[in-house]
């Protein structure tokens, strides 16, 4: 379901280093060298590279590219070339400091991610900022986002596909009574979504639907500016349809007057070895426009040839 | 610091499995020699003997005990024998399901082990119950220790040295508000307790000594009976100092009408590889009379064999 495209002989480490070095010499940066080796390796090929990278020339693969090129091409490169853990710590990082409801980056990360991929950015977190994500979380957010996020980011969902249908029941009752009166930051609405597994949460959600006569996601939307409501639905769907979720993220971002390309970079890198093709049919079917003609007519440059690389264009 | 005691030649796995099956096996089971042989081995060997018992026998050797020997021994002798993270995930088991308030076993694995170790528990505990153990927690514990008990189990602490010395004395400030206002279970008091690293959390107790005069603890003894303050007591206390903590842990079973036998096997099989040598030093000092001396008071037969041996006699 990833859209990276890797050739069929790959280099060595060495060789893409040297090319590598070779784009960042003479009288101007090689872009397209560098999207046609990075954009072009998977994560465990790029680790490799920068390894290699640094016992060759004594640098940081990521330094070199920071020297070299810049704005939104640099951080999409660089954000790219990280291994997938510490590129999660970096963006939880990043929205925990600047926090603002309503930022759906750590959603993300908590729960559209698998249970050890999200101890894995909790570990690179501890490397790279000497703190826990958790710490940070609970001491930067507040109020209801602080009660939902927390137990968020220290979930370690079980990940099985057992299913207790009572539970479904009982707990789907649950949510439509406090979700009835307003108490969407309930602790027992807060302790289903964060503890139970995915399995368990999409079976209490169906049976919501069908004992209640519609979605538990559409009774969220009584406030379209609520952000808190906002960041309930985002859980939802990023268990029950991540691809169209990040469909969704990628059209906001890409809409409206001048591009959020943070947002763009993001669904963009995250995703790329993951789940696009089915990002790119889920944003096919709701805009009848393809996503790399979308980020093709809105982005220009080494950004956009950085982007349709991933694109598996 | 452990009084684990392990012989210089050890016997290779299929020779120790070859003596348990001639223990287990004839007119009547041999307890002394299943306990020369289990009391004296380390995890790695104790897991080693497992996986070649159950090669060799077809059978699980924890089957075996079990239909060999009972009561406070055999609970003594499985638990000891279980892998670290396998224990601990049965005992915050039990701990769960006849949840009281004041049981003191979900702090114990929340705060007195390593965040590697914790994790390891919460992936065991995935393995052995199809769960996640803070699904669990959240889901058996209510109001208060809900609150208190939850994130700990759920928190990976950084364990670094580093100490921000601004945010101690800020958080001893808060602290000190907040039990003022005998607001015991207050967010803030539950997110410094749940996330900050040892290290920190040691220097904001310190502080808060420096600047008002008393320990933290001190100010939690208002009522001696309210179970939540003790809860609070034993965090800090596994932090602080857990060879204290655990030797009052065992004079407390040992003490009194009857022995509590579970509490004592419980805190001689999860410290014996750890740190029972600085629990028998903190036992002397606060009782004058060693703790092998005191436990086999207490006890006797195999169990008390069995407890003896764990402690390094």
């Amino acid at each position: 379901m990833a859209t990276l495209t890797v050739p069929v002989t790959v280099p060595s480490p060495a060789e893409d280093c040297e090319q590598l070095r070779k784009a960042f010499g003479g009288w101007g940066t090689n872009e397209a060298l560098i999207i046609s080796i990075l954009a072009h390796r998977n994560a465990s090929q790029r680790r490799l590279i920068r390894s290699t990278y640094s016992q060759i020339y004594g640098e940081e693969l990521l330094k070199s590219l920071n020297d070299e090129i810049s704005g939104d091409f640099e951080r999409a490169v660089i954000l790219w070339t990280r291994d997938p853990a510490e590129r999660d710590a970096m963006l939880a990082n990043e929205a925990v400091l600047r926090w603002k409801p309503g930022n759906p980056v750590l959603i993300e990360i908590a729960c559209a991610r698998t249970s050890s991929e999200l101890f894995a950015v909790r570990q690179a977190y501890h490397t790279l900022f000497k703190r826990s994500l958790e710490e940070d979380v609970a001491a930067h957010t507040t109020g209801s986002f602080r009660k939902l996020l927390v137990p968020l980011v220290s979930s370690h969902r079980y990940e099985g596909p057992e299913v207790n249908m009572k539970l479904a029941k009982s707990e789907a009752k649950i949510l439509h009574e406090k979700i009835s009166d307003k108490a969407y930051d309930h602790e027992d609405v807060i302790r289903i979504l964060s503890t139970r597994s995915k399995a368990q949460l999409i079976a209490t959600l169906n049976q919501f639907n069908n004992e209640f006569g519609n979605a538990f996601n559409k009774n969220l939307k009584s406030d379209p500016k609520d952000e808190f409501l906002a960041s309930l639905r985002a859980v939802v769907r990023c268990f029950c349809c991540p691809e169209r979720y990040f469909a969704k993220v990628a059209r906001v971002a890409i809409e409206g007057l001048g591009t959020d390309e943070n947002a763009l970079t993001r669904v963009i890198v995250t995703r790329t070895e993951v789940d696009m093709k089915l990002i790119k049919e889920a944003y096919l079917k709701r805009n009848s426009v393809p996503l790399d003609r979308a980020v093709a007519g809105d982005t220009s440059g080494d950004y956009e040839n950085m982007l349709i690389a991933l694109l598996g264009a």
